[in-house]
């Protein structure tokens, strides 16, 4: 097994468990020795080729009324602001091609990007589906506006994103936060302790 | 807030997790000063009420694949054995009305008989489904076993564990484990982290 493998966090921008592994995960794998490829995807796509759907379809149900507790109870346990945002869940395909075409550019301008289109959804209230928001957002991480707002739209960049959640679900993908260590796959910020002891260990 | 007032966990006897939290919550409980009411359910009952599938409905999907490996490397980072049965899920109502039928002889006994269930099903792949296998295990935990044997189909006995599903329906179960503390609920045996906070704080 080779020590500097990267781990592959998949996850979609609009997810409440997604966002928690996002403040968590990279300080922890640098304690190991390891690398982190954050790939955002479309939990859409991935609900439509697996056919399931959203844990919170149905918002009257039961289990949607526990889960949109547990987003916030979950945040508050692991000391990472959060407040409910007014417009949930929502398209996040503009903000998962700029963060590729960001990552071709310079990947830790990707990576400043990706924490403050979680950050804006999750914590400012912001509306991280419309590109003026996306656009805004790679400008105050230092990409240049103009050129990204023209590459959002190009047949490359919407294949690129396509290709990421087709490798997704060949790779086991079904939903978000999923990460994966050396083949081995962890659904859900839950996940976290178990992936700690998994990087201490090797495997348990 | 009484210190006083009872965790209720609701859990069905083939739900692994449900086994997780059954070996975990009691002394957790104890050390906050807290009982805990076991209340067996039937999954099928509360699937159909809210119009979900078993997280294992379809074996092949990515999900069930996923599942089926995180139930025994839950189960190993708890350090709880779990041997993944031969046959599952399997009918629990047996068990289940039997748990009831104990409670009112004997709470002890009926504590002694639910772990002795879940670990004939997870730990020695016994078929709990049979009421024959019910019986052996009630007898081992000291009940009668002919006693048992006929009030296992009284129309009191199925009439109480329908009341015990419609019950949590009303309080809002729709899996297990589901574990309820002064009106707050924790889904799930990977919310033993949030549980042992509540307890220490009374709410976070």
């Amino acid at each position: 097994m080779n020590d500097k493998t990267p781990i592959d966090f998949w996850f979609d921008f609009s997810s409440p468990y997604g966002y928690l592994m996002s403040e968590r995960i990279d300080p922890l794998a640098a304690r190991h020795g390891r690398k982190v490829r954050w790939r955002p995807i479309l939990l859409g796509v991935i609900f439509q080729a697996t056919g399931s759907q959203p844990p919170v379809a149905n918002p009257d149900s039961a289990r949607a009324r526990y889960i949109v507790k547990d987003f916030h109870r979950s945040a508050r346990f692991m000391g990472i602001p959060y407040k409910p945002p007014s417009r949930f869940p929502l398209p996040t395909q503009n903000a998962a091609r700029a963060y590729y075409w960001l990552h071709g550019q310079d990947c830790g301008q990707a990576r400043t990007f990706a924490h403050a289109v979680y950050r804006a959804l999750f914590v400012d209230d912001r509306d991280i589906s419309a590109p003026d928001t996306v656009l805004d957002l790679a400008a105050a991480a230092g990409a240049d506006r103009a050129q990204l707002a023209a590459a959002l739209t190009t047949p490359e960049l919407k294949a690129r994103l396509k290709t990421e959640c087709e490798t997704a679900l060949a790779a086991g993908v079904f939903g978000s936060p999923h990460v994966v260590i050396d083949g081995e796959a962890f659904f859900g910020a839950d996940r976290l302790p178990q992936i700690e002891r998994w990087l201490e260990t090797g495997g348990f």
